[in-house]
């Protein structure tokens, strides 16, 4: 018999709780590399990867606001690269996410941001690869070997990756650590469930060409992700937006038969995220509520909660799941294998 | 006989030249800014927008980085106002962008940025509006009335005033301006051939329900603005992607009925945008070329060239228009109006 579409795919989701723990492992070169920063005044953090690289970045700009209140950029790489612009980097921290460590342009850009002074930090599943022998320090994101092309415990222990060196830079490295594993041990008791919840709500789901994601603050990333997975696995055109810029133009886009997928946390940035679901409800469009409070929002027609985190800093751990299993079946139904889109190849070396 | 079909739009769109010359007489405005902005050291650039506004941002990234060699960021607006987080901002300098100046959470995080110690500028259309007040300074967009909901002069003037700054910042401000006024005239050469061009193709995409734009550099923020114009006024699925970024998964979604818009300007960054270009050619999907450098995209199924400006930094003034005028014929020939979207506003009061 042959394997099920996206067998890889579906053990690398059940397998983020492991991973998870795994990262943890590695703490005290995370708490070294955010002492090395904290001495070397390297407070603006700067953030380059692409694809899901680039979303766990979108989330890195929280963490390193909310726990150490340091401003952090998902830096333009063409202007260092392609522009071969000098910025001062004296006072910059580079986080260089890359799962393979081979990505061509986040190479170059190392190289270039530490000969202009930066302390550049590589977070790489593979600690010998180039880019990590390009930085002053790797990071592993000891995620374990990644075989589907679209990527899931490499993206959530990228995420918990930036949470735990935000943390040491703020002294809070021990809470932080430890709510990362609480969150690992509450994704691997929910993901049963929330696997036959995203099974059953896919069929419906299998003629929709075209789809939004929402969220704020600390859940854009999610929203980012979600939509990534849905591009490469389902060939949707998923777009995310915040949930306040989708009230700037997009909006006008819906109707009944292009669904929303909005990421709904209890966090300060609910009340945005309940006010633009109630546009997309006037607008006649499907809504998929999911996040750790799904229940905000009224009138969704397919609702797909999470459990709650013990800091709603960490709710995009949890978050994410739903999306990709929810991909993963709809593929499925699609007939399509998430474990090898068209076009794509695991290790992207476009410039 | 009835106004056609975005009669205000189109207006705008051929108003832009002037625009451009009429921000060009508050220079003097700019040239201030930037000398009080390099007084205080405030040389990191921290923008904040939302749709049309935060797509000049992206062009601000660069302009801030090839002119002075700033930092610029596109800043978290939630990080600020909803997290109500506290960054040191003693060093930065705030270009709050609001064609109305009427955002609230822009509005908020100006206020709440400058408690900080940021200084604080209000690029806006209403120099006696709530955002300009809240501000230490207005910058005059000067555009004149916009009218039509989807924004066009208001952009272009967006992006001009940001190069206008950072060149005044870079004390290239003569150079830049007169830069700026050339392209006015270019752009105004261009028109009428740049119209009869987009209403020729603009049929063949009636049925199309979603594309992507491409864009690297500069030019990211032509593509963002190129997307938000279809989905606002076309109810076209619209997504941006940076050249690169495409190949980092969304190529995957590409098929045949799938056109891709690639704005191709002749910079740095036009190797990536050629590269970008074959593999949406090996997906089969349709290309539509633009920027002033399109025939560098081979097998393109369709081109709008435009003029090449005296910079090229300045290419974006010129390469959104073929997309605004398309954006116009398309929503046209499906019967809408880009006057007046479905549920949107000209003024914004989304939190």
């Amino acid at each position: 018999m042959p394997e099920p579409l996206g067998a890889h795919f579906l053990a690398e989701i059940r397998s983020q709780p492991d991973a998870l723990r795994a990262l943890l492992e590695h703490e005290p070169v995370y708490a070294e590399a955010a002492a090395r920063a904290r001495e070397r005044g390297a407070t603006t953090i700067r953030m380059v990867g692409h694809g899901s690289s680039d979303n766990a970045a979108s989330y890195g700009v929280y963490a390193f606001g909310l726990l150490p209140h340091w401003t952090s950029l998902r830096d333009s790489i063409a202007l260092t690269v392609h522009y071969d612009t000098k910025l001062e980097m004296q006072g910059s921290t580079v986080l260089a996410l890359s799962q393979s460590g081979r990505t061509p342009d986040v190479i170059e850009y190392v190289t270039r941001a530490r000969a202009e002074g930066a302390f550049a930090l590589a977070v790489t599943n593979y600690t010998d690869s180039e880019l990590a022998l390009a930085a002053d320090l790797a990071l592993p994101l000891a995620a374990g070997p990644e075989r589907s092309v679209a990527a899931t415990k490499t993206y959530s222990n990228q995420v918990a990756a930036l949470a735990l060196f935000a943390a040491h830079a703020a002294g809070r490295g021990a809470e932080i650590a430890a709510g990362i594993r609480t969150t690992a041990d509450l994704l691997e008791q929910a993901l049963p469930t929330l696997e036959s919840q995203a099974r059953a709500i896919a069929l419906p789901f299998a003629s929709v060409g075209r789809m939004f994601t929402i969220g704020r603050g600390i859940e854009f990333a999610t929203a980012r992700e979600i939509a990534l997975k849905l591009l490469e696995t389902c060939r949707v055109a998923a777009e995310p937006f915040t949930a306040t810029g989708l009230a700037h133009g997009p909006v006008a886009a819906l109707d009944p038969l292009f669904p929303v997928w909005a990421v709904a946390s209890d966090d300060e940035t609910l009340p945005a995220v309940v006010e633009a679901a109630e546009r997309v409800r006037a607008a006649g469009a499907t809504i998929v509520a999911s996040g750790d409070a799904p229940e905000a929002l009224v009138g969704a027609a397919y609702v797909l909660p999470v459990p709650k985190p013990p800091l709603s800093l960490l709710s995009p751990l949890l978050s994410v799941v739903p999306g990709q299993l929810f991909a993963l079946a709809l593929a499925q139904a699609k007939g399509l294998d998430p474990d090898h889109p068209a076009g794509l190849s695991k290790v992207t070396l476009a410039r």
